[in-house]
C-alpha cells in the first residue's frame, strides 16, 4: 500500500469551486491502493484578511492570540475539503494541531515542529479514509496555538511524510522551481530536479516557492519532494539528494532575491559592545541574517547589518541603549540578491564574474555574504531587476 | 472578589470597532476588585456564511465537518477580542474548546455540555487577566469538534458561570426579554423580571433572545442571568427563581411563535405501526415536537406531527417504509403560537380564552399541546400577526 503526502496551497483552496475540484483529483489519485492525507493552507488570502483585522485592533497585535487568529484559517479550508470529499463518497476527516499533539517549541509565529502523534491518522487511513490535516499549525506544551511561520504548511506536510514514511508532494500556482523568478527574468526554465542544499539556499534566499525548514526536513530523513502546479498537465520539479545535475556541469543553478529586510548601519560604534549588542537582538528573538563590520580604528567600528523590515521597530529599543540616534542609518530600499549552485564548490571566480557584472552595470554592492553553494548581495533595491538580467545572462539560467 | 460571566452575541462583535468598545467597556466594568471572563459568539453573520459555503460543496454537509468548520467563528472573535483588550493594556487571553476540554455528550450541531475543566480559567483569573473563551463549542470523548447548536454560547456562559460560581450576564441586541417580539407587536412591554420556567418556555417556544438550556442550567444551579442590550443605558431583564411577578396577578407572562416547523400529516395510518414509527424517527435524532392523533377507526388513524423544516427530508426516507406517499401531506406554513405563564396553573380559562380569539377572527387551530404553564397552538403561517395582535392586547402584554 503506497502511502501519499499531498499538500495544497492557499491559492489552490481559494474558492469552494476549487476545493471541489481539487477533491475530484485526490480521489481519482487515491485509487484502490493508495492512502492518502492531504495537508492544506487556508484559503487565498484568508491570511492576510485576519492580519489585516488585528491590525485595526493593535499595531502590534499580542503573539499567541494572532496565532489563535491565523490558525482558524486552515480549519475552515481542512473542513469544506473534507466535506466535499465526503459529498463525492469518499470518506474523509479532518484534523488540526490539537486532535494530533503537533507539538512544536512553543515560538509564537514562527514554530518548528518537535513531534506529531499519527495514532489517529494510521487507524483512519487503515480503514480507506482520506485524512485532511490543517498546515501551519502545532500546540506548544500547555496547548496553546503556535503557528510555524508564512509557508509553514510545507514544513507540516513535510513532517508528515517523514512520520507517515510517504511520498511527499507539494501543489502550488506555479509549474514548479524555476532558476530565476519567471515574473522577473522572462527566459527563466523549469528545473526538473534540484538538490535540497540548492533549494534550501534559495528559498532562505527568499524564492517562495517553498518554505525553507520543509526542504530541511525533507533532507535530513532523505524524502523526496515533488513541487508542482495544482491540477498542472506539466510535470514539476523534484527535489532530492544526489540528483544527476552536477553531471551537466553547471556552476550556478538559480537566483532568489528578497525585500524582506532592512539594513542597519551603526557609525562610531564601540568595538567592545558588538556581542552584546548581537546577544540582546537575538534573545528578542530577531533573526540577523547578513552582517559586515570594519576594522576597528581607535576603538570604533562601523557595523552593517540585515533584520527583517517588520522587526525594525523592536531593534530600535535595543540599539538606543548603545549607540546615538545621529549615528544610527535605516536602509529599507535593499534587496537581497544570492545566486545559489551545488557547482560553486568546484568553480572559483564566480564572486568575481558578479563583481564584474555590478561594476559594468552601475549596482552598487552594500554587504556580501558568502556559503559553499551560496553568494549573496545586498544591493539598492532600484538595481534589482538589472541585477537579474545581466547575471542569469551570463550564467545562462 | 466578586466574578461575572459576560457573553456577547454575534451582532455585539461584528465589527472591530465594536470589538474595541466593547473591550473598554469590559476593562471599565472589571475595575480592581471583580474577575471577569467573557464568552463570545461568531461575529455577525458569520456562522451563517460558514453555512453557505458548506452547502456549496454538499446539499448534507458532512455533520462532524461542518461543526468543525463552524468552530473557528468563535475562535476568530475571541482572539480579536483578546488582542483588543492586551493592546489597552488589560491583560486578556482566549481559550477554545479543546484547551478547557469543554466536554460534551458528542451529538454534532446539537451537542450538550457534560462538563468543564475550568483549572486554566481560575489560574488566569487569579493573576488579574481576563478570560475569553469562544462559545458555542466543546469536543467530544475522542477530541472531535461539536457544537452547541444555534445560540449555544448562552449556554457555554451559564455553565462556566455555575463552575466559576459567577454572576451571569447575557448581552445582546435588544433590551431585555419582552412580552411579545417587539417587531411583531409594537405595545409589547420589556419584563424587568421573569421565572426561569417562563422564559424556558418561551425561549423553547420560538422566542430567540435566549437559548432554552442555558435557561435550564440556571434554573438547575440556582444562576441568576442578566440579559441587556450591548453598551445599553437601559436596564434589562432578569431571570431568576420566585421573583416578584406573581403577586402583581398577571396570568400570561408572554407569547412566542415559531416559524422553524414542518407539520407532517399521516393519513389512514395502521395504530399499531405508531410506536415503531416514532422510535425510528427519534433513532434518527430528528426532534418531534407537537403530536396529534385521531382516536384509531377500523385500526387506522390520521396522525400529525411537527418537526424542524429542515430534517423534513431527513424523515420522508422513514415514512416510505410505513406508508404510501399520498396518504402523506406535509405543510410548511405553519406557526407555532404559544403562551407562557406561571400564573397559568392557577388560572383556568386561558385555553378557551385563546379558542374564543382564533374563532372570532377565523384563525384554524390545526393542533394543541400544552405544559402547566404553556399553550402551543399550531396555526397557520397567514394568521401569525392577527393572533399575536389579538391575544397580545387580549392579555395586556
Amino acid at each position: 500500500m503506497e502511502r501519499i503526502v499531498q499538500k495544497y496551497g492557499g491559492s489552490s483552496v481559494s474558492t469552494t469551486e476549487k476545493i471541489e475540484a481539487i477533491a475530484e483529483n485526490i480521489i481519482a489519485t487515491k485509487g484502490e491502493n493508495t492512502q492518502m492525507l492531504v495537508v492544506v493552507s487556508a484559503m487565498g488570502d484568508t491570511t492576510d484578511d485576519y492580519i489585516g483585522l488585528a491590525k485595526k485592533l493593535s499595531d502590534d497585535p499580542d503573539k499567541r492570540e494572532l496565532d489563535v487568529l491565523m490558525s482558524t484559517g486552515e480549519m475552515i479550508s481542512a473542513s469544506l475539503l473534507a466535506i466535499s470529499l465526503n459529498e463525492q463518497g469518499q470518506k474523509a476527516v479532518s484534523y488540526n494541531a490539537y486532535q494530533l499533539d503537533i507539538r512544536t517549541n512553543g515560538i509564537h509565529g514562527k514554530s518548528q515542529i518537535k513531534d506529531i502523534d499519527v495514532s489517529k491518522i494510521e487507524k483512519k487511513l487503515e480503514d480507506g479514509s482520506i485524512v485532511i490535516v490543517t498546515g501551519f499549525q502545532g500546540i506548544d506544551e500547555i496547548g496553546d496555538i503556535t503557528t510555524l511561520g508564512r509557508g509553514g504548511s510545507d514544513t507540516s506536510a513535510v513532517a508528515l511524510a517523514v512520520k507517515l514514511d510517504a511520498r511527499c508532494e507539494i501543489y502550488t500556482d506555479v509549474d514548479g522551481i524555476y532558476s530565476v523568478d519567471p515574473r522577473k527574468y522572462s527566459d527563466a526554465h523549469k528545473l526538473d530536479e534540484i538538490e535540497y542544499e540548492e533549494m534550501l539556499e534559495l528559498a532562505s534566499s527568499g524564492a517562495q516557492v517553498m518554505h525553507s525548514r520543509s526542504i530541511e526536513l525533507a533532507q535530513k530523513y532523505g524524502i523526496e519532494l515533488y513541487v508542482g502546479r495544482t491540477l498542472g498537465k506539466e510535470k514539476g520539479t523534484y527535489i532530492r539528494g544526489n540528483s544527476k545535475m552536477n553531471i551537466e556541469g553547471k556552476v550556478i543553478t538559480g537566483i532568489a532575491t528578497s525585500d524582506e529586510d532592512s539594513a542597519i548601519t551603526l557609525k562610531e560604534f564601540k568595538a567592545e559592545n558588538i556581542s552584546g549588542l548581537f546577544e540582546d537582538i537575538s534573545v528578542k528573538g530577531i533573526n540577523v541574517d547578513m552582517i559586515s563590520q570594519t576594522a576597528p580604528i581607535d576603538g570604533v567600528v562601523n557595523v552593517s547589518f540585515t533584520i527583517p523590515k517588520d522587526e525594525v521597530r523592536l531593534i530600535k529599543g535595543i540599539i538606543d541603549k548603545y549607540i546615538e540616534a545621529k549615528n544610527v542609518v535605516v536602509d529599507d530600499e535593499i534587496t537581497k540578491f544570492s545566486l545559489v549552485g551545488l557547482g560553486m564548490r568546484d568553480t572559483y571566480g564566480v564572486a568575481s564574474k558578479v563583481f564584474k557584472i555590478f561594476n559594468e552595470n552601475d549596482i552598487a554592492l552594500k554587504m556580501i555574504t558568502t556559503s559553499e553553494i551560496r553568494i549573496t548581495c545586498a544591493i539598492n533595491s532600484k538595481d534589482k531587476m538589472t541585477a537579474i538580467q545581466k547575471v542569469a545572462k551570463e550564467f545562462d539560467l
